[in-house]
């Protein structure tokens, strides 16, 4: 099976590279790109949705021109194993999840799966085997209509100079910038 | 100036082909990475803390082992042009930010800054030589401390069957997904 322009050892590698390990997420978000552009027209425009944080956006980021930096990759985290590939002005899409009911069959994905990577390490091969064979049929795949994200829509318009920091802010964000209104990640 | 490992013309390439557009927050970006990296220790590990999602988050996830989907690359969405590197235990970290008032000097880019892009597509090659040309003249560089982000450490755990939607979550979650709490983004 080809993961985008790739051969699976060959996208588990340039994967890897840019996540900086190679784990089962990273061939599970790929097969599931895969199968949620199988089945929508070729050549359209479509954005992503991802359930989960955990590897699979970084699948998205190679495999797609969706990246967290141009807004195009969207993340809901329900920390579930979903990817949702969609056209971005009706919603309309794709999702493609995790059958548990389908991973009885898959002991070591199980197990790897349901104890957040226990001892992933160690039957590491045995698992990847496993995820290159149990492939596509481990996924379920359903229609979907992607809701407006209010948040994602604001626009946030010119930039002004914060009086407080000195530093531009979007004026839409109030008379201070984010960080002055109390929002900064920095401490003493 | 080399960007990474390199040349500012083939970086701008390679980082537009991952953006989907060459974009000056791209070369900004990269400059800044290059900046906050050059007033750190050569050798450690170093997390990256974004505060905008606009176009630098993919500059970081290019030139540091830092992405969205490891963890390592978090977004603290303000709106303000800037980039934190910092050691991840103890958060001691070297920001790097656009500073406005240095931006009088060089009018294509204040301009482009200020008026959020208002036709940079016509200007944009004086533009990108301006951005070369300021390089990191525009920036402040300050040393700071990242709070610890308590949603960033929450341990989700082991994974259950969400017995709504039947797909696997984080129990830490509830007694059901988030999705099916009411979280989904999908519609009818």
């Amino acid at each position: 099976m080809k993961i985008g322009l790739f051969d699976l050892a060959e996208y588990v590698k340039i994967a890897g590279a840019f996540h900086g390990e190679e784990t089962p997420e990273l061939v599970i978000g790929g097969f599931m790109v895969e199968t949620a552009l199988a089945h929508l027209p070729e050549g359209g425009t479509y954005d992503v949705l991802c359930e989960t944080t955990a590897g699979i956006p970084d699948a998205v980021q190679l495999l797609t021109p969706c990246t967290l930096g141009n807004g195009r990759l969207k993340i809901v985290d329900l920390g579930r194993c979903a990817v949702t590939v969609f056209e971005p002005h009706r919603g309309m899409g794709i999702r493609v999840y995790l059958n548990t009911e389908k991973l009885t069959a898959w002991p070591e994905i199980h197990t790897w799966y349901f104890d957040r990577g226990k001892g992933w390490e160690q039957g590491k091969k045995q698992l990847f085997a496993a995820i290159e064979a149990a492939a596509v049929s481990i996924f379920g795949v359903h229609p979907v209509r992607v809701k407006e994200d209010p948040a994602a829509k604001r626009f946030r318009g010119n930039i002004a100079v914060c009086p407080s920091c000195r530093e531009g802010y979007p004026v839409a964000d109030g008379p201070l910038c984010l960080a002055c209104q109390g929002y900064s990640p920095y401490g003493e």
